[in-house]
């Protein structure tokens, strides 16, 4: 069946039905607006979209694995800021003669991955269009703690690490060329492993800027320089490089370091810290903060490529 | 200046150079989230899309109308629970050959829309795509009230309006024909006039339940019949057919009733109170709540077209 055959309505009943526990909603789906709780007092929101054949192909990844990725996506954004997840509320666009299921597994992936830190879809909207759309918004509580933003990096933290870099980036290569394995990069790509509580500890350690590494480490950090108005570096001897990867790597040709450095999707979280910070569990030390601007690999300009334009 | 010759980041400076004052932020754009204050320890949140071509055209409307609609109709949202808007979040995927200018234009509508209610845009995500697409998020603050929601509607309860309908839609048959006027219906298709302070009044003056009119009169109203299982009576009587929206009607052979029971756009709040309520200003009973179930007018059922389904 169709979207266009079970009408708006019929549509949203069936979504709703595949959302499971709302429990974090104080008023879920179904009425004008959601109402989420913000013991806090205030809430932190982000916003992600993500459009067929840009951030996804369906050939590539199911429904579920898109609702995976859409809502870890903005639940990263939301950790980033050293907050915890509360909500959800998606926007879809879709041709008329998408099936229903796919929107049903896809509202199942996006409710199964916000169920990850106890949050869960709490509203949405529906609507016909041309271009297969999900455009998502996440909500957070900062639990009385200050939002760990982009500008706070002092000459002399610690640049540390959580989660993961160039899986994705080597699952999109490896799909990019027609391979559907090696499958643990193939599912970094379709599913991304995000390291929610890792934002939350951060905060708790004193993290003194944080962002969720999405468009490639090398970018992401870059945007902290920037806003901090210090200067960043890397160091390469940090990485492991994980043994299938440099296997991959090898097969297709490409530098691991460049998945590593410059891959985007993976949504680990990138902070500084105060040099004699206890590191919270998830974190190692990749690299320091020091005067100057720009980010250097080794001390030295990269000379690969760096992150994503979503509009190259 | 094309938004792919722009790039993402000098998009994003350009938009967030239009969007004017955040100070209804404590953290505006620049970061992965924005913080907003929600004082009430509640957040009321709400998610709308609009599709180039499904629920706006760019030769019908500026790109600061298309802002004006887009916020009006999330705004709006928030409202209808009784809530203050406090900020909106915009996921704006374009074509890669859309104007800067454009999406400049459409910015500054958005910002100028929720500065209406004090509210400000605070964050947002843009991506190439290939059909424009505007998905907006609003969230408000309920000021210590519950929220007021569908399911509350009493028999005995009278029915009232705030807001106008028939507008929007007499606006939309008039651009549909080919015509560019009367300006007044064309307008108001472009950029509704929306109640808002109707919301808080309202609840704040005991109505047992709310909706948005985004849809139809008839078929929001349903809404509110359906989910508090109440029928609802809706007097023709209490309407009055302006002088210009006859001779429009009238011009293009089409019983304005249609426009004013069926119409949407036009995100009038209906809303039910007890019936030794005094309203707030600015709303009017048009009808009555009883027990039974369905809406009618003139306890008879209505023969001319109902609302909107987005996949129709």
């Amino acid at each position: 069946m169709s979207i266009a055959e079970s009408g708006e309505f019929g549509l949203i009943g069936r979504i709703v039905a595949r959302l499971g526990d709302a429990s974090s909603a104080l008023l879920g789906p179904g009425d004008d607006a959601a109402v989420v709780a913000a013991p806090d007092g205030r809430v932190v929101a982000s916003t992600d979209v993500l459009v067929e054949g840009r951030h996804f192909r369906r050939d590539w990844c199911s429904a579920a694995d898109v609702g995976h990725r859409a809502a870890g996506a903005n639940l990263a954004d939301i950790a980033a800021m050293g907050a915890a997840p509360t909500a959800l509320l998606v926007a879809l666009s879709a041709p008329t003669d998408l099936e229903v299921s796919w929107a049903e597994d896809l509202a199942g992936g996006l409710a199964e991955e916000a169920a990850l830190v106890g949050a869960s879809v709490v509203g949405g909207d529906v609507s016909a269009g041309p271009t297969l759309t999900i455009a998502v918004t996440a909500l957070g509580d900062l639990r009385g703690r200050a939002p760990v933003v982009r500008t706070g990096a002092q000459p002399g933290d610690v640049l540390a690490l959580a989660g993961r870099t160039g899986w994705a980036a080597a699952g999109y290569a490896i799909l990019s060329r027609g391979f559907r394995t090696p499958k643990v990069f193939v599912e970094a790509y379709r599913r991304p492993l995000v390291p929610y509580e890792a934002g939350t500890a951060a905060a708790a350690a004193g993290a003194t800027a944080m962002i969720d590494v999405s468009d490639g480490l090398l970018q992401d950090v870059g945007h902290i320089a920037e806003d901090s108005v210090v200067g960043i570096d890397i160091r390469k001897d940090t990485f492991e490089i994980h043994a299938q990867m440099r296997d991959a790597a090898g097969a297709l040709g490409v530098d691991p370091y460049l998945w590593m450095l410059a891959g985007g999707d993976d949504h680990a979280l990138a902070a500084t810290f105060p040099p004699d910070t206890a590191l919270p569990p998830g974190f190692t030390v990749i690299g320091s903060v020091h005067e100057g601007t720009g980010v250097t690999v080794d001390r030295m300009a990269w000379q690969g490529g760096t992150g994503w334009d979503h509009f190259r």
